[in-house]
This record gives C-alpha cells, sequence and structure tokens, in this order.
C-alpha cells in the first residue's frame, strides 16, 4: 500500500550505483538573503555585486556553502535517512560558481561499502555531484555514511573503501574564472590581514558567539530541502529534542570566522570534517581556526590557505583529550582550503 | 478621534457588497525562498524552472498556497478581524500562475449573510478573487466565516444562504497554459507513482512530522500579511497562547504530503476545508491523505486527483469519533483537486 | 596574536576622522520579503510595484528603515562594538531611494567627543552616510553613543560638542524623484485618513501587539550584519538574556503604526531618538503616535507630517514620569517625518 519513501537501506547500496537525486532547486537572491538573515556572514564577495566586480566576477555569487548545502540536501532521501551517523568527508572542490537564477540537481556514486561486524549497519561512501542548469558541475565531494540495514539477514557485500586523498592537492583547486585580487580592496573588507600574515600552526579566536533556535536551523534545514526526521520532529527522539543539522554548525562557524578571517573569501576544497558532537538549540557556539598549510594558487593576487575550523561550545584551541578523543564541547571539526588576496 | 481600524462587524455586511482589500503586494524569489524555509516544500515544479520548463511552463510560478495565502491575507482587514471561527471554505480555483515579479490585490463580493438565534453573531459568506497588476484573476474561492455584531441592537438581516458546490467539477480545472506532463521526469521529481497508480479510497500516511515554533508561524501569517491579532499577540487569550493561523498548517500539511503525493505538483481546486481544531507552538505536525476522487484533464499527459489532506498531531487515517465530531488531535481536513502525470 | 578586531574605543576617536565602514552590501527582493517576514510591515508604496508606479515612482523601493538598517548595521564594528549605550540620533535624512540590486555602504566622520567626568568612558558623535554603487547618498545621520576608554590612562581629548538641530526643517526634506500622490488610491493603501486629516497634537494609539521571539530578532539583526554580541550570545549577560537591536523595535513600531498611519509612506527625516528602556524576547510591543508638526512639501500632492513613533509594552499616550524619566515600559520615543498625501 505504502507509497512513502522509507529511504534505502545498507545492503541497498553497491559500489558503482549511479543515484540522480530527486527535485532540482532553482536558488535566488531570496536564497542569499535568508543566508545572511540565518548566519552571521560578511564575507564582502558573497554579500557585495560592486564588490565582486571589483574582484573579476561578474556578480556576487550565493555563499559556497549554500551551494553545498543544496547539494547534500538532495542527497539526504537517498543516501542518509536511515543513516546513524555522518562520518566523514574527503576531497572535497568547489568547480563553478552558483548565481542566483541557477538551478542545481544532484548525482552521486556509490564508490565503497563495508558491513560492520555486528552486522546490524554498514558504511557506504558516495562521491556526490552537483549541477547547474547547463550540467556544469559546481561542486563535488565525497561522505560516508554509517546506514542502518533493512533487512539483517541480507548478506554482507563485499568490502569496498574508496582509496581517499588525506587533502586535496592544492594545485586541483578551481579558482572561479576571472578571480584577481590583485586591487582587493582590504578596507571595504573588514580587514587588513593578508594570506602573508597567516602562518601555519596560527590559532584564531573568532570571539564571537551565537545562541542557537529552533526555529532558525529548522529553517536552515527546509531550506536546503534537507528531510531528515531528527531535525524536525521533537517526538523523534527519546530526549524531544531536535538534532541540529550539522550543515548549520559548519555555516554558523565560517561566518563567525570572519572575526579574523575576513579575507579568506572563497571556499575551494573540504580535506574533511568531523560532526565531533551533536549541536542542539540553547547551545552557545563558538569558532576557532588553526591554519594547517598555504600554497599558491595561479590566479593573480590569490593564495589558498588551508583552515581547521572548529566550533565549540567551550573554550578556543583546545580539541580533543588525551586519547585522541574530540572533547564534548567540540561539535565540529572541519579541514579546508580557502582562497585569499595576498 | 481614532483613526485605527476596528474591523467590520456582522452588522456590516450585505449581500452584493464588493469590498476592493487594501495593499497590493508584489511577490518575489524572495517571498518564494521563504515559502521553502517556513515548510518542507519539494514539489519539483515549484521548486526548479528547469523543471518547470520540462513542464512547459516559462519558469516555475510560485507555490499554488503561497498565492493563496497572500490574497487570503488581504482579505482579513475586511472579512476577519472580528470572525469568532473560520467555518469553511468552497468553489475555489487556481485561474493563473503567479510568477515571482507579480503584484497581487484581492475583491470580495458578499454573498451570504445569516444572523446567528443568539442575536450577538452570524454567519458570512464572500466569494474572493486574486487579480494580478494585469487585472487577471489568479483564484478565487468562497469562505464563510462567523463575525460578530458590534451593534447588538442591530436589526437581522434577511438570511441569504448562497448555493455552494459540494466540490468544484474537474471539468472547471483551469489547467496553467502550456502545462505537459507527457515528457514527466519521475525521478528527478522524487517519486515513481502516476495518476494511475492511486486508487480512490486509498490513504496514504505522509509519516514525516514537524514541530512548530512561534517565530515560523508568525513570519509566515506577517509574509502574506494576515493582521489577525490572536496570531501575534501572546497577551491576547488568556491562557497566553498565540493561535496558529489555520493557512499555516495547510501549507505544511500540503508540504509534508510529498511524502507519497510527490507528483501532484500543481493545486488546481479547492472543494472544502475545515480547520477542525486550534494549533499552538509546540504541537508535532502530521499528515495524511486521502484520495477521493479522479478525473481526466485536456492538457497532454495531466490527470486530476481529488484528495482530502488531514493535518492531525495524532495517526494516519482516523479522522472523526462516532458522534461525527472531529477527533482532538486532528488539526485540518482540507479537500482539494490536484494535477498529477497521468 | 590576535587578528580579531577588539572595536574601537573612547581615545581611538577623534573629531575630523573619517571611516570607511567594511562589507558592502547588495539588497534585493530577499531582503524585501525578509523585512515584510519579520515586521507587519503594510504601507502599499513598499509593497506594491503597481502602487509604487501609480505614485510616479519606478517601482517599489526598500522599505526606508531597511535601508537605515544596513547602513547602520555597518557603522556597528567601527562605532559601537564597545558602545555602553545608543544616545540618540538627529539630523536623518532620506537622500534616495534603494531599490532591489543596489550595493550599499557606509562612512562615517567623527564630529564630536567628550570624555565623561569619571574617566572611564566618552560620547562619541558621529555623522554617517549611506551611498549606493553609483556612490550616490541614500540617506545620512547623526548618532551618538557612550563608548568605554580601552585605556584608562588615555588624556581626555578636548571636548567637542556638536550644534545639532532640534529637528530637520522640512524643507530640508529629500522627496523622491518624481513621487506623486496627486492619484493616490486611499482604498488601495487601507486607510482614507490624509495629511488634512492629522492634527498637531493628536494622539494615534495603533491598537496591535506582537510578541517578540528570540529567533526573528537575530534574524533581523544578522539581515542587516549588525555584529554587536548583546544581541546572539545569551552567554553575554549575567541574566542570560540576549539584548535585542534597537532597530529591530524601529522597525515594529513603524510597521504596527500602519494601523492609524497607513498613508504615512515614506519616511524622510529622523529628528531623534531614544532608546528609553531595552527590550527582550517575550515582550509583547505596541506602538502609538503623536502628530508633532506638518508641513508642505513641493512635490504633488505630498505633505510632510512630524510624528513621535512610541513603542511600548504598555498602554497608548503615557511617556515619561513626572521627573521627565521614561516610564518602564516604554521602549522607543523615535521623532520623525514621514510623506503622506494631502
Amino acid at each position: 500500500m505504502t507509497k512513502t519513501a522509507a529511504g534505502r537501506f545498507f545492503e541497498d547500496y553497491a559500489p558503482g550505483q549511479l543515484i540522480r537525486h530527486a527535485v532540482p532547486r532553482t536558488v535566488t537572491t531570496g536564497e542569499r538573503a535568508l543566508y545572511h538573515a540565518l548566519y552571521p556572514a560578511r564575507h564582502a564577495l558573497m554579500s557585495s555585486d560592486a564588490f565582486a566586480r571589483a574582484c573579476g566576477l561578474p556578480a556576487s555569487p550565493l555563499d559556497d556553502l549554500a551551494a553545498f548545502h543544496v547539494v547534500f540536501g538532495k542527497t539526504v532521501p537517498d543516501v542518509s535517512l536511515n543513516a546513524v551517523a555522518n562520518l566523514g568527508y574527503a576531497e572535497g572542490r568547489w568547480l563553478h560558481p552558483v548565481w542566483p537564477g541557477d538551478t542545481l540537481r544532484a548525482e552521486s556514486e556509490v564508490i565503497g561499502v563495508k558491513q560492520n561486524s555486528n552486522g546490524k549497519s554498514g558504511v557506504v561512501w558516495v562521491r556526490t555531484r552537483g549541477l547547474n542548469q547547463d550540467d556544469v558541475p559546481v561542486l563535488e565531494y565525497v561522505r560516508w555514511v554509517m546506514v542502518r540495514k533493512g533487512d539483517l539477514s541480507a548478506p554482507a557485500p563485499e568490502t569496498v573503501i574508496p582509496d581517499l586523498a588525506p587533502a586535496v592537492d592544492p594545485s586541483a583547486l578551481v579558482i572561479p574564472d576571472g578571480l584577481d585580487f590583485t586591487g582587493y580592496d582590504f578596507e571595504l573588507a573588514g580587514e587588513p590581514y593578508r594570506w602573508g600574515d597567516y602562518e601555519v600552526g596560527e590559532i584564531i579566536d573568532h570571539v564571537d558567539g551565537v545562541t542557537i533556535e529552533e526555529a532558525e536551523h529548522m529553517m536552515a534545514t527546509r531550506l536546503w530541502q534537507n528531510t531528515a526526521k531528527v531535525h524536525f520532529d521533537a517526538t523523534h527522539r527519546p530526549d524531544g529534542r531536535r538534532l541540529i543539522y550539522g550543515g548549520h554548525v559548519i555555516s554558523m562557524a565560517r561566518a563567525l570566522s570572519f572575526n579574523g578571517l575576513a579575507n579568506a573569501q572563497v571556499i575551494a576544497g573540504l580535506n574533511a570534517g568531523a560532526h565531533a558532537n551533536p549541536c542542539f538549540a540553547g547551545d552557545t557556539v563558538r569558532a576557532w581556526s588553526e591554519v594547517l598549510d598555504k600554497a599558491p594558487t595561479s590566479a593573480p593576487g590569490v593564495g589558498a590557505i588551508r583552515l581547521r575550523l572548529v566550533a565549540t561550545k567551550g573554550e578556543a584551541g583546545v580539541l580533543k583529550d588525551d586519547a585522541g578523543k574530540y572533547l564534548p564541547d567540540v561539535l565540529l571539526d572541519l579541514d579546508y582550503w580557502a582562497l585569499m588576496p595576498l
């Protein structure tokens, strides 16, 4: 009888499968305004058409993470509706700016499966691509999730674990066409610090905190058409709390990182990411960053900086305990490449 | 002294009156984005310009219910500011798509009045039309409300009860110009079920639930410029609770119905509707549908399906008690025509 | 080590300084829609392109206060991050409409400083201008704030107190190009009262109330890229409450004033303003207005009306106690010029 999608279970995935995700989405200046209302986003390139033009772009693109959330949201009904945990990200690259008016869709290829020893769940790796209305890829990334088995008697598949790069090689980063930071206006951007001012190992405490509200994280998560029940239904968990979409924490931390990294304008690569602990309404989220690496790029005046972005309810600069386990206050540990003026 | 509108009372209405409602409104991609942030709306035709073009439309129209809410909102100051209850809807038809950039206004004709036997209130029937900037009607519907008398000594008017159709005849449904579902992409739309797969009498449990927040229902209700005090002012009711605009529940239930009715893309007719019980913040809203009827249409590949859409805090499939009274968990019982691919 | 901006302290300001504020912002129909979702704004000129065209404008401009908030927000990191109190406004004028698609930036000149006798803080006066992408000024105003000293041993500067007009002279008000109210449609605008119907001294109780939510004031404040910590971080104050941005109260009161002042379409001047008491989530905000003055203008059919707009948690018409102190329920006392049809 049921016409309702129950989502895929672990035994439904096999390496080589191609999943064309449902519900393409046209993103507009409406999504852009909501992004600025939901997060304290201030990076000038994503705030001002005039600033973007002065940097060689035809207009201000949609925030890189908004594009990521839209693409990610499309994958949820096919990839993570029955997920126990979102385990990691790798090999993420932004390939083309998303402009207001673009229509995004998403496709994923299953690239790995490994049943857990308990026989009740397994890990699935997918490589997801977002494409615009002209079938131009706008971003791609690998993520892996732990998914429940629906039929516990289904045989374990042959284990396939993809060979993933520990980080995106900076030479593989894609710079938006035309991007040119040689005439960059630091005063208008909000901070004087250029690529050369950051040192590997440097820790930046972004100082500000935001207390999270239910209405806000649900609006964000719906805007990306992410359908995971735990984010919306207070009756879903025994404790009556709604689990906040990890992407909400990513965007909140990235926006907070303006204060100290105002010139890290473009997100170009996603090396790794862990949602270390769940986030709930009422939590006050803070952020800090660590400079992990730096690299030149081929674009005029543009350098790449590799950053660890940590969202925390606690203090800056501390991440794991002596056993290597994330401290309970840590919400997110994200490793990404950004583009800055030299 | 007062320049503040107190709203009309029962004795202020007479059959034949034409009310030209105030404050025209230009709707844009901003309203569209907010609709997707406030409701888990995923119907592809209202989500993607590219999908809409592949279905013969010039672009993705504003969600049919968003157009309804804008028109409805304009009528509130003139029709329901002193309403005791919103009693019903009938003969609703969507007549023309609303595109971002359109400006909507509304007009109502009083088509019936009946004073209650208690002499303190009465029922008023109005037929409302929404029109765009070119004076093209975009939708029309009848609703009736119970309105308080302002002057209890005002004489009872002659009773006029309009003769309303129990349902919109499917031959009267207006199909958007150009709509063609012959090349419909079911995979991209999210579900494989076509018009022929639904049987009259079939019940669909839409499974998902959303816990309602004050900030969200107030933002929605303001967005439609609905001014009814009970939605915004926690001091208005003795219990300190804000009554949620019934249209918020309609849109929430319709959006939840994606899961099982993803291909019921267009709302074309509103046959009836009852706000069975009030909804408050903290309620977790679920939805289920019953297939009431099916009919062909003249458009290529397009069938009409008549659906009962029920919003509930309880379980799917149950509606009324033995005495024919709505169960206390039931929030909404809506009867509408949608358009689906054959 | 720190790259995080701590904001300026009292000793960092000197008369004659020019501050070019960071992060230009393109405002769109997305910001417009959010404004209508966050406030019960219904003034027809800011709601409908068709209505605006009938009044001689090319389209519906962004709400005047939205433009003000965007410009104000840009000044916060440079002017009021270490402010103890926002003391006043003067000489505010809207100089050019802001249209969706415009990019706004802001500049301020320090025009006065006065160290407090306690030696720990001082008052700073700035004249701020907002400019669009063509460097056309869109608004200007003076505000003064009390700012903490960072270095208590810094010498007191020479006191400079600017000579500010008690109110903007109506002859200095700038009327939007083309504005013509001679064919004004009062029915569509929502109220029949014209400029001639208002008398100096008249009090208008706007009747409606809105209970304030955390999610809403934070979304508004972020939308204007206002970074003051107290609005977002519940751990910032000992009482765990987030202080609501005064501009949120201004926009809420102005929107509520539709009911009685629906035809006061355009805000043209800001004479003075006091945030009399703090506002917190859960407060139910009401508004009343007093007609302070009236003046003709040079534009066809357009009159100017000077209004006191009071936001209050209490009753209409009462403002101060016998000692001249604002009553504890009063949140805002704003003195502005609006443009109305004659």
